[in-house]
């Protein structure tokens, strides 16, 4: 093992599948670990516990010497925490949505706070790694990009960028998520009596992935639909696009296949569309095409907790690291291949 | 019992659900019944069998003296078998899509036959009760609507007819439906481990349901894209609109409210969206909208075998006999009401 | 409508599910509910509101007049509401736990309170219906049966008291419920999570039920193992009996087709196995026998929420009124028939 | 990589798992695989493939060369197949059930055919890892166990083998698996609305897993009830034991943590029960005992298609070869740690 990691923030979804996919990883071990619930004993680290309680229950020098540290913490906490770990450690990747965003003023009415420390957002990097690798190599805080925005960003940045859209076109991102993105919180609405065998529309035009899609966009007229399924882990996101005058479905795919040929986690379908069982515990993002008259529609699908969070969060500590981007990362999807 | 019903095409879940929702009709008595199937032993009647078997499997002598006969038979086999029962009984409710496109070009490229009889599409009544209920009345042979046509259509077409849509927009119809809707026929897309724990997005622009939309709402500009749930009951349509200049999310609600304020079956939701469970096991269709910025979000929900198949065939049935439209259709949703 | 019914503890399960039951109901009509929940606003009654709050939130003045009130509240409230209740209403039927058990000594251990009203409880009827009839015509209060209660007492009490089950041989239970049996109540075991693509079993040895059962069998030889189903609705219990010596799984059949040849509510298989979509939304047991060497495994399904909760509540108040049993009570299975 | 692997049967769930597995493993490569269904151009190897197909589709000369062979065919299919293998590479593990038994009289009844190589069966290996290893490490044909065996075995081999259990006292072994255990087959019990929203027992006295544990345990008292379960991964065997006089939970509990505690895929919980979600996707059978009276109730869980498949093939391959037992089968489960 060559890299200490620590990982603050072990209660929830997140942090338990950074522990999970960690613990595959050849390079990387994790040597501290706290919860940031306040439930006592919950926050037993196993390989080197935090003894000291301090700075709301946590002990920063416990940290000092490790290579990186992953934060998974509620969003405001994170907000204040990143800076004070940034003192004791070189590398801090952040999947809260703490430093996601550069324009502050989105966060009090997204996030219901005033952002802590402005300064530190010019110079953090939004970790989307297909699209921010160089950054990535100098960089000591990346904000993981949220679950929904990377299904919705490895497509659309790339059509936009290669000029495949109908310029002043609507993009509507209908998108639908397992119910692990929602978290271990207790509510009516993740009881399981409100989502098996049921579906719905949720937070439309108040989720706070909207804001993270369309300023990593530069457009307000990408429109995102959120959905919640009966399911727990994966996304699959349906794009609806009206491709640039003269463009068909074959231009669009081209452009794709030519932006992310390199890449191991971006698959292109040459035809078809995939689903949720073909991405499910892998970290892979796999996207289909398909005409529609003079419109065309993209399916983006990936695992919220992988791709979407944890995954993404290792494959870019392997690339801050200058280790091999793929390290750890290529378990194949559970599903029995070849049947789905 | 005042009316003697009969039903041909029971083995499939459109059949048994007409068994179903006539069995708790106070009016409607089920004379005769019969599998439309080749299995032997599948096509015994329980209140009258069909002795005898011509005309492919049916001794239409035995339906003499019916008052009505619903035909939950595959495409083809209807389209042949409808003018034969127009002989002997005076009404028929067809639910197989044997006539419901007037456009007698778009059988061979969606349902793989030449229509046999043009001639009788021009005085079918296309069965969406809520618009054709003065044709109802004295009709002799309907076509019942495709579910997720039924949904699509109940909020669009009032849309459209009230000017509420930016013109030359186009309209996306995200939608997506339960397992019930492929059919009991086996194949890999049905068995439980494609479905569970997955979702996909299925026949993008070559759906049979798209061009009886268009053909009903009178443009090409709706675009259709159906999704398979993990689920076995329901069509949830998430229907992206951009409103006529000027109008807001609260002018398309009110319109809404206008056109469906004396429907039984048509429930405007006066804020928030609606999900499946509010309407499986109902004839309801549910719609609510939100604002998202210049643009509009409308969800559309209801039961694909009720309100989209044997629950509408029966209001049909109500209203081509003048007796009270909500008879034998008033079950609440099977949901615990008030939870979700 | 000839009854006016009252509904205590509408924000549950079992309050909702007597509320979607009673709509369908011919002769009664609710003119009263409450919820018993401490939240504010929940408490709106729709027919008749109760408007002062007194007795931790209830008027009893207001239940004056009715013909019975259905008690759905938390099982230490019903204890304390009941009595208050039968100074003002002439027919109480409590479908919680708090008056089911005849031994008082039951009440502190697995219940946690002890019984204030023991007198009552020596003339309570337990209403398991197809057992309680003489006594149901004349009662006063009604303590409705648990839903697994009812599952296994149906075929089990059938055999014990006919003789058929080899004497001193261990009776096993192994029971498997949907999610609607453990309630609202938010917690982790009933998070989506918890439970989808999961099972498991739990309080072996300590759960409710178990006392409530050996109470009414009159033995501790059964031995009762609940799981938890990632299904909503139904119970299936596997029963794996010891026949008396010389006895085969014929005599067993024909001893329950003896005993329940004119209930229309239990119903003894002919062959084969039933399984839940057969009962789930009605208000049937089924019941299946096979032979397995010289034992024999029964299995007995209902939907907990109807035959093991609001559905049998309602069959008993059929019966306290005279009315016929089956009255409200006579939907199919929400399943297509005849598939499964 | 080390060893070359060749793998029969690759178009169902077993033989898909076994590539997923492979995949992951560091010291093996499949360099040949083929189908054995008839379906064209499914039979195509990626690393090397068939080109001639004699013997019903097989060109043994092919598989020169492989250090082994894992079978994964149809039962009747791999009882001819394995002598034919075994002339050609060194090392076999059949995943079938064809060389289980030991009885041959038992093949006609349970499988349909008469053993054509009852020679073979006394030679062969019965690769119940933990309880076979000095065998596996000599062996050229090992009979990978069934998934319910497999759950069954591990706990009630221990407690017989140390007089845990009351003499002559009945082993109930209720046991519910998901649907990959029934295979790719399209059938109406594995259509999704045949599963999801639904448990039945199926089976009983009948299932071909019945006579594979009895010949086990060298007695016919183990009654084995099978259930599909709505999942699609997993096995929970609940059985019900009656303890050797004088004995109680805790020392059936410390006999099996006797038995197996240098076991890396064998943990007995020292509380509680397991549930499936524990063991989806890894190659653990976890076991949990809770005294119930004067009985115990046992919990068994392992995922089929890992320990009760192609995991324990791997780990029979691991011992075989004599490198560590633990290689490539490590991964955790997938669902996030800690919570359930």
């Amino acid at each position: 093992m060559s890299y200490s990691i620590g990982i603050l923030g072990t209660s929830g979804f997140t942090g338990k599948e950074c522990l999970r996919l960690l613990g595959m990883h050849p390079e990387f071990e994790v040597t501290c670990q706290q919860s940031l619930r306040e439930e006592p004993g919950e926050g037993l680290g196993y390989a080197g516990a935090l003894h000291e309680d301090k700075s709301n229950g946590l002990d920063l020098s416990q940290l000092d010497g490790l290579d990186a540290v992953l934060v998974c913490g509620p969003h405001e906490r994170s907000a204040t925490l990143v800076p004070q770990l940034l003192k004791v450690v070189p590398k801090v990747v952040d999947l809260s949505a703490a430093y996601r965003l550069a324009d502050t003023s989105l966060y009090p009415r997204f996030y219901g706070f005033d952002h802590p420390r402005p300064d530190l957002l010019a110079d953090r990097v939004f970790g989307l790694t297909e699209w921010a690798r160089d950054d990535l190599k100098e960089a000591r805080l990346v904000a993981n990009p949220g679950c929904y925005v990377t299904s919705v960003l490895l497509p659309i940045k790339a059509l936009l960028e290669s000029g495949c859209v109908a310029e002043g076109s609507d993009l509507i991102a209908d998108c639908k998520s397992g119910v692990s993105g929602a978290g271990k919180s207790l509510g009516p609405s993740t009881h399981f009596s409100s989502v098996h065998e049921d579906f719905r529309a949720y937070a439309v035009g108040s989720h706070r992935h909207e804001p993270e899609i369309r300023e990593q966009l530069g457009t307000d007229r990408l429109y995102f639909t959120p959905h919640l399924l009966p399911v727990f882990r994966g996304i699959l996101s349906t794009l609806h696009v009206k491709p640039a005058p003269g463009l068909t479905v074959s231009d669009l795919r081209e452009a794709l296949e030519a932006r992310y040929a390199e890449e191991a986690f971006v698959e292109i379908l040459p035809e078809g569309l995939p689903c949720l069982s073909q991405v499910q515990g892998s970290n892979l993002c796999r996207i289909g095409l398909v005409g529609h008259g003079d419109r065309v529609v993209l399916v983006s699908c990936l695992d919220n907790l992988v791709k979407g969070a944890a995954g993404q969060a290792l494959q870019n500590l392997n690339v801050m690291f200058g280790i091999p981007e793929t390290l750890g990362l290529q378990q194949a999807s559970l599903a029995p291949r070849g049947w789905r």
